[in-house]
């Protein structure tokens, strides 16, 4: 059923017989070592451990497995502890991190190792946090996965390749886990990708057959693509991939479909732009762009990029608001910066704007109204239209950027804790070709080109 | 319980001993000359009859009784032959007018003679036509309203100083019969517009107590004001009052109540403004107005304005799918011309739009609309949103007069009948200054200064 451009993916995506058993020595002399320095058993997971790692992604985690005794603190404090006696042992350097609670990342020996401790549980019911359950799914997937190892590296470099792989929020796209199932629940890269390609929103994967019937699954999951996990059938795999992203796959299945090609398998290389060539855009597009730039909070990206999003649709609301056409937006987080830009239609507004007032029937509102505005010289109102009063008053922003400048206006709106936090510290607001800078030159240069992934493969395909 | 400036206002307006006794006798003449030209009997109906007509406005309504045995067909050519019969004996002048069916308006001896046929029924019940009705307000009235003629006289001289006068669709305000039953219902104007000023939406007159409870009576009717006509308990006599006209006539009457002062039973005399007074108002405004401009429909305002306005909206509605923002619009039907304004903040936007796509799912416009989009070279797109496609297009109207222009495009609108046919006869997309013209200085002056009623008073008042 593989065809010639799938066969030619595999022999590059298929880790050499070397990689494999390196990858996997390394993973033993951790475990023993874990042995060794906290005296508690430890298990490989992830691709790796699965035998379903794409050529050069080896990156080793090595889950601590801890009695469930212990309190979370001694857990917190004596993984941590036994992290970094690993660490130390092999000499490698390390970084903590923080997921439900701390761990090390670590590089020994040229490889990435996360050092994750959990509780070591005897089934998912027993689960004292998230990360207790990662060994099962290795597990699980050890137990079943067998011979559609390939069909599993073909789907990982398929959604690689139409960047939509990636389970976090940035991303918002398939995990390793997930193109795992699908494969087993479909039986193989081929008989996936053409089921893939005919999918709507609703579909759902059910492998161990936990729900009767789909409709109830309806109900209890809200996601575009539901894949209950059989290691626990309270949890959607596919709950972080954003209909956006399981929209573009459904298109990438089906345009393939029609038309296989290895550029589906190769992710489209990154562009950037140049200020010059920025700012003739915008003169090209007559647009006004703003933004609002600040620093990068220091946290990962699964907890910024949602919050920026967020403080970008209500400053979309507040320009709204004042009559402001905003044409498009978007965020950016870059490693010292973050930005959100506004690209407007119109920028300045003339200075009058209607504004609306209370019900004739209220009286003191009302009265208060009347009074306010009824000497107003070149302005018309109050006058009454239904049963409410309106005026002309002067527009309070006859500029986007003078909103935007306004802090404890833009305060008002709903922004996440730390970009909020970060913009307290100070923000600027940018115009035009002040906006470009070599951290976002990537980011401009793909929001002025924002295409799908399926649209931008068809372009390669046809040279356009 | 009346004050000194209401003692005043009556003196102006109660007609004179003259005045009456000449009216009435004229009145008596055509009821007589009816008799003899078509062999019918008639009444007179209107404000002359029942002796609550405001000095100088003389209008004698006669209606001539047919009996119900003939055709509506009949009834209109008989009617219209004994109408032109009377205006002959008296040597008057005569023009056709059209409501339900056609009537003559006429001029005899200076006064302005209306000679409407209708059906000479037993009670409502039998009507068979709408102006069957109108003898039946007038029975009514002169059996009811005794001794408070002067109150009524007093309502509609404060109704008409505060532009709230008159039940035609332009107006949208009170009439004649409608300030009698108020009055009625009230016991006097002090004690009407005491009341009134602390009305609300839904008030309820029901002077015969018709209905058992109010609510029932707000199922029905959903006008705001509801007087049930005494005549016919299924009419509401307020149901041509709009919305607007009630809550201005509310501020008016709170407003009186709080500081009576003479200048509510005065009309506000009409302002007009020179082009280039014109020109300087749109230049400190800083907005764009452009206009439609097409011939006045050969119908009454009745008619043609409620067209203009639904015009209005379905154009605006137009412009904003457009993006163009509109600050305010407005109609107005002049003797010759009819025009539309819409002041917008913007009349010019950069050449790009958002188009939203089909869902993805939808195969065939799916591949179709990513076919059309495909090869866009400066423009964003097609990408996914949801489960949608979006792409940049080039916008079609980069300037809101080529919309206007446009007329295919404008006819797709929901225009009414008759300015519709007009406006397909042709019409002009006027912009700036050249929207001024003699015919409608009054009308822009007045859209400049709108103002509710009450406020324009307090602006006299005040001297403001």
């Amino acid at each position: 059923m593989r065809n010639t451009i799938e066969e030619e993916v595999l022999k590059r995506v298929l880790p050499s017989d070397e990689e494999r058993r390196d990858v996997l020595a390394m993973g033993q002399r951790l475990i023993q070592t874990v042995g060794e320095v906290a005296g508690v058993p430890a298990m490989m997971t992830g691709s790796v451990a699965r035998g379903t790692w794409v050529r050069g992604d080896k990156d080793i985690d090595i889950f601590m497995l801890f009695p469930t005794e212990i309190s979370r603190e001694e857990l917190q404090e004596k993984g941590l502890a036994a992290a970094y006696g690993v660490v130390e042992k092999f000499q490698g350097t390390s970084e903590e991190k923080y997921a439900e609670h701390p761990y090390l990342k670590a590089i020994i020996e040229g490889y990435d190792v996360d050092l994750v401790p959990c509780y070591h549980v005897a089934s998912t019911a027993e689960m004292k946090c998230a990360v207790d359950r990662t060994p099962f799914h290795t597990r699980y997937m050890l137990d079943h996965i067998g011979s559609l190892r390939e069909d599993v590296l073909l789907l990982k470099q398929f959604t690689k390749g139409g960047g939509v792989y990636g389970s976090d929020h940035m991303t918002g796209g398939f995990s390793g886990y997930l193109c795992e199932l699908l494969i087993l629940a479909y039986g193989g890269f081929t008989q996936f990708i053409e089921a893939a390609s005919k999918f709507r929103f609703g579909e759902v994967v059910d492998i161990e057959g936990y729900y009767p019937d789909k409709k109830s699954i309806r109900k209890i999951f809200p996601e575009p693509l539901i894949v209950i996990d059989p290691t626990d059938k309270n949890r959607n795999v596919a709950a972080a991939l954003t209909p956006t992203r399981f929209s573009e796959f459904m298109e990438l299945a089906r345009d393939y479909c029609a038309a296989p090609h290895e550029c589906y398998f190769i992710p489209d290389a990154p562009t950037t732009m140049s200020k010059q060539d920025f700012a003739a855009m915008l003169e090209k597009r007559g647009t006004a762009m703003l933004a609002l730039s600040f620093k990068t909070p220091g946290y990962v990206p699964d907890t910024v990029v949602p919050q920026l999003r967020k403080t970008m649709e209500s400053v979309k609301t507040q320009l709204a608001a004042e009559e402001f056409p905003v044409h498009r937006a978007e965020v950016s987080m870059g490693p010292d910066h973050c930005i959100i830009i506004f690209e407007l239609l119109a920028a300045t507004l003339p200075k009058i704007i209607v504004r609306e007032g209370p019900p004739v029937w209220v009286h003191e509102n009302a009265d208060k109204f009347v009074e306010k505005y009824l000497g107003q010289k070149d302005n018309a109102g109050p006058w009454i239209a239904g049963d409410r009063y309106f005026t002309e008053v002067e527009r309070k922003y006859t500029n986007a950027a003078d909103l935007l400048k306004d802090s404890p206006k833009l305060f008002t709106a709903s922004l996440g804790k730390h970009v909020r936090l970060s913009m307290e510290d100070g923000y600027d607001v940018l115009s035009g070709e002040e906006i470009w800078s070599i951290e976002f030159a990537g980011f401009l240069s793909a929001y002025f080109a924002r295409r799908s992934h399926a649209v931008r493969k068809l372009r390669t395909i046809q040279d356009i």
